[in-house]
């Protein structure tokens, strides 16, 4: 018998569908948004469900623990120095990649087609007939394609642009035209168009999004975040839009969450921001990976989506 | 032997790849922005490429004449009670799908992801962590299935949406889930997040979208029209704005354009106005279809996107 913990700001929301699903050998769920009670209930769990950054502080008080479901695809919180390995811990994968693909063309048609300069036309009354711009024929370079950069790829592929992938070592989407890897930074960034990144923040991408990198795409592009703070140098990039070397940026995370009230990034008028809400967890996408996976540990198979602490990701 | 007259406010971007396709039996090319002009010099041409408004008044004085290649996908000007209709009218198709794809889906996110609003709380410096909306599962109904229609479907589809489609009598897109006919409108309507209207404007699609249809819609539906402002009864369309039966419109065409100071449409906060800038046609995608199409002329074949007089499109 299991018995789970939920540890989650949407707590009863994940309550709900586990609970519905009627999963055998679980005889209890504690249910809280609160670590302080998670850390005095929950001692007798094995197996956990929730946000990395709250169940990071839990975790050490479970003797018990055998399993992590994490309700994020990002989990650094639970890989800090220090932390405990000895369990599984497996992230959300899967269901992230079409909310990825509406926050970043969104964006990048939000860009083309003016969305914001004919919004002010129509403010002053100015019936704006400027000829818009197309995605059809323009480059965009993926730094990251696991399966949020494949969607990605396939939606980009739709609009009849070129992909450029960048990866550690994958090379097996078929809507990825160029794949580019470890020094090839320069070469990826070439006559790129829009640059995306969408890569776990590990020991190998930490600032990865250097002056380098940046100075090596064309003034025209358009750098697009919806990934990880602690991939870019912020000074470079901010040195960047600020001298026009490079043309926009759409930043939905940043080192320091909420951005602070005195970065410069509030103050460039070639910078949009967007509160880390580029894919939100929603139980209902959630919840069913966390009942597949609990399936697969009753038949002793293989989970999906594990964590490699070492890869980090 | 052939003269073309090229009528066009783009006249040399037309030019330019015609002469370098080397066409043979093409004895002259008459080449002018102004249908004045046009009228001095053109009586000897037996083709004609352009934009309709233009050549309407030109076609009259060329006793010649034989085939017209509109630039425009609508060729409204050319079907005026009284003009001539002894000649082939081939018109601009299968060039504006991803065009209108990128305008109709750029709206559709930015009104998901809340990209105006989220640029408002940006200039008020407030991280705003308001959760977006998404397409997924959520349905477009199409006035029209024609080639832009299935652009349309096969993009909405790539979202995870569910496509309805409303047609005169097609029903072959396989990127659509229901089609409806006819006295269907109320039907087709139910249930719809969006209602985005590329019909072309005929005598039976006149008025089209009018109060019955508007009034079917559930109060959460966006309407967008990039095709023509006089499928859509304007009076209607204003009074559901108004008065919250429709949460908003996406308007790029208008019975009057440019859209007059007066009209009301400017003062509605609950509608954005894109100034007829949807599908541009651009002569390097047009100029290969008149090419392809004179190719076909010579040879005796059938021409691409004739149109028929009598069903007017």
């Amino acid at each position: 018998m299991h018995r789970l913990l939920i540890l989650s700001r949407r707590a009863a929301d994940y309550e709900r569908p586990i609970a519905a699903a009627r999963l055998p050998d679980l005889a209890a769920m504690i249910v809280t948004e609160d670590p302080a009670e998670a850390l005095r209930r929950a001692g007798g769990c094995d197996l956990a469900l929730g946000e990395p950054s709250l169940l990071a502080q839990v975790l050490p008080q479970m003797p018990a623990l055998q399993w992590v479901q994490a309700t994020w695809a990002g989990v650094e919180p639970l890989l800090a120095q220090g932390l405990r390995r000895d369990y599984m811990l497996t992230n959300a994968r899967g269901v992230f990649g079409s909310l990825m693909s509406e926050y970043v063309f969104g964006y990048l048609l939000a860009h083309e087609r003016l969305i914001l300069a004919r919004y002010a036309s129509q403010q002053a009354g100015r019936w704006d007939r400027t000829t818009p711009g197309s995605l059809r024929g323009k480059r965009i370079g993926l730094l990251g394609v696991g399966s949020i950069g494949a969607a990605l790829a396939r939606t980009a592929r739709g609009f009849g642009m070129r992909v450029h992938g960048y990866t550690r070592s994958s090379r097996d989407c078929p809507d990825v035209d160029a794949y580019f890897h470890g020094d090839d930074r320069v070469a990826f960034a070439a006559e790129l168009d829009y640059l995306v990144c969408v890569l776990p923040h590990t020991a190998a991408t930490h600032r990865l999004v250097d002056g380098l990198l940046l100075r090596a795409l064309p003034p025209r592009a358009v750098f697009v975040n919806p990934g990880r703070g602690d991939v870019v140098d912020e000074d470079a990039l901010a040195d960047a839009l600020q001298s026009g070397r490079l043309a926009g940026a759409v930043l939905d995370v940043f080192q320091r969450e909420p951005l602070p009230p005195e970065s410069v990034f509030w103050r460039l008028p070639n910078v949009l921001i967007t509160g880390h809400t580029a894919a939100i967890s929603f139980p209902a996408d959630i919840a069913p990976v966390f009942i597949d996976n609990y399936r697969r540990l009753l038949a002793g198979e293989k989970l999906k989506y594990e964590v490699d602490f070492e890869r980090q990701y």
